[in-house]
């Protein structure tokens, strides 16, 4: 079934996709329908707000991308960068440009995504634009979060014989990228009965399609009662995201290859393309883990805390930022990370 | 002159365009440069929030808009939403989506616009995001707003027996637009020497390129402490926002066709145009005046105001919604609003 968008109109279709939707947060005192949208200042909390712009062509390719996991996705990206300062994310608004191409279905499809990701996380969706547009999708998410003063964490508190943690495993959102290219051009040229075979890399495609933002590291850092000097999330690779934290913090750092959490299938998957699994570590975007600091004092914390793993520590500036090999040999960190700003060589 | 964007790369071109931007909200306390900015509760107020999206050749067409109009627009649509809900616009967060068509000076224009109008309106530029896009330009901006509660105006607030007041005069900016697209048109196959003739028209093309945002009115009515029942800004036409109060605030009205305030270059202009002037007062958008309604008992207080008009009164909601004609007549109100995701005829 396909319903042409333009039979509900702008404020039709916003009506349709937001119908139902009960406010979760207690600072939410009036959402879509107006002007603007109404939130309260919890007593002694500061507002945290971030923004994204996805576009097709550019961050995502509907030819393998399902629509609803591309809303949770573009919502979930949000929230990881309000729990990369450590606060917790309230609020959404949902803008989208749409073309003609879009049935108001796919925009179900979409929402759903959307909706679902703040379900999961206890968000509110407050507001949004909706137009036509020329040319494919554009998603652009604004969250808002909210977090106690004394406990956002920025990126520049990075000091000096700190250690350097990170959640979970790196790469393997990079890796599943690579496995759904390697399937779009294998299947580009057959019929529609052959169907890509992913048996063994399900993890990899979990990661890329259906990241999650990391509550769970952030909770857990509370309730030891371990503060960060300095966090951000990994969205655009390691090598990048301690490049600004340590250029922020005005300090050097030096972090440990044997250290870097991989999962078995990021090695296999990099081993079959060939690649450097490291490399891919280092620069593959996309992971939405955290990377963060802590004073030196909280090492038997954080090194007991499951899902967290210590890659290295922070020296003077003078030393620079460098990845030191299974075999011993310094290199210059330098950011390859995934920039759409700049030729792909 | 023209320098790539790919020789500064994503944060090098954010780093450059927001370079020298001091606060000037006391309620910002960390800018661009983390994962979200950060912005205090000022005690006693709550925040807003709005967006909106502009995309290329559906909100603005770039062979007759210059980027430093276009950019300055962006914003102050933005702030048009948060008087309209009888606050003050605060922070904005900026999203571009860029084709290779765009240099970095083409940006240092655009964002030249917006900062000018985040100066005119002291509001800070607190974060966003700046990416590539495959086809033309891509602006997001998210307004943050703050206002007492109690002083908050919403769409739904109108009663029976309210007087309907409009700011400014109507349908001016869409004439603007009307005599861009026919110059354009003129002048598609016309050498470059050619310059369009706009001597007599300039009110209209400042209507339709730099607009303001009613920031005057809000502070009179507080000053003269007129507390409206419903407002919102005039950004589709009169009759589509008229159709919002009257549907949310579930009343009907009755506006006076000889009381629209309409500007007479705009009558000039419709004249030329063998349109109705009428028609494009209350279907024309992009006027972002402020339509209110105010209890009767504050007859006195608007009718003295400058800039105000009154324009019609507050019904049950079975007397429907209708304009009255000069010779009597009543029409029932249609929304026949620019909507960008409904077929033109």
């Amino acid at each position: 079934m396909r319903t042409e968008i333009s039979t509900l109109g702008e404020f039709g279709l916003i009506r349709h996709l937001t119908e139902g939707i009960e406010p979760q947060q207690p600072s939410t005192r009036y959402g879509i329908g107006d002007d603007a949208a109404v939130i309260a200042c919890p007593a002694g909390k500061q507002t945290l707000i971030t923004t994204d712009l996805l576009l097709e062509g550019v961050h995502f390719d509907l030819t393998y991308v399902p629509l609803k996991h591309l809303g949770y996705k573009s919502a979930v990206v949000n929230f990881s960068d309000i729990y990369a300062m450590n606060g917790t994310p309230t609020q959404i608004t949902v803008s989208l440009g749409l073309s003609k191409r879009f049935s108001v279905e796919d925009m179900e499809e979409l929402y759903a995504g959307i909706r679902l990701a703040c379900e999961d996380y206890g968000v509110d969706i407050v507001g949004g634009d909706t137009t036509s547009s020329m040319t494919g999708l554009t998603i652009s998410i604004t969250c808002l979060g909210e977090a106690e003063p004394e406990r956002i964490v920025y990126r520049n508190g990075a000091k000096e014989s700190d250690l350097i943690c990170v959640s979970g495993d790196l790469g393997a959102a990079y890796m599943g990228l690579q496995l759904l290219e390697r399937e779009k051009v294998a299947l580009s040229g057959a019929g529609k009965e052959v169907q890509p075979d992913f048996a063994g890399k399900e993890y990899l495609l979990e990661r890329q399609l259906k990241p999650q933002a990391r509550r769970d590291i952030i909770r857990r850092l509370a309730e030891e009662q371990v503060l960060p000097t300095a966090m951000m999330d990994v969205s655009d690779g390691l090598s990048s995201e301690l490049l600004h934290i340590c250029t922020q913090s005005k300090v050097g750092c030096r972090v440990y290859e044997e250290h870097i959490p991989i999962d078995y299938q990021t090695a296999v998957m990099a081993e079959e393309l060939n690649m450097n699994v490291t490399t891919c570590a280092l620069n593959g975007g996309e992971d939405y883990e955290l990377l963060f600091t802590v004073p030196i004092a909280d090492y038997e914390k954080v090194s007991q805390m499951e899902g967290i793993r210590l890659i290295g520590h922070v020296t003077k500036a003078e030393l620079g930022c460098a990845l030191i090999t299974r075999d011993g040999q310094e290199f210059e960190l330098k950011a390859q990370g995934w920039n759409p700003l700049q030729e792909k060589e």
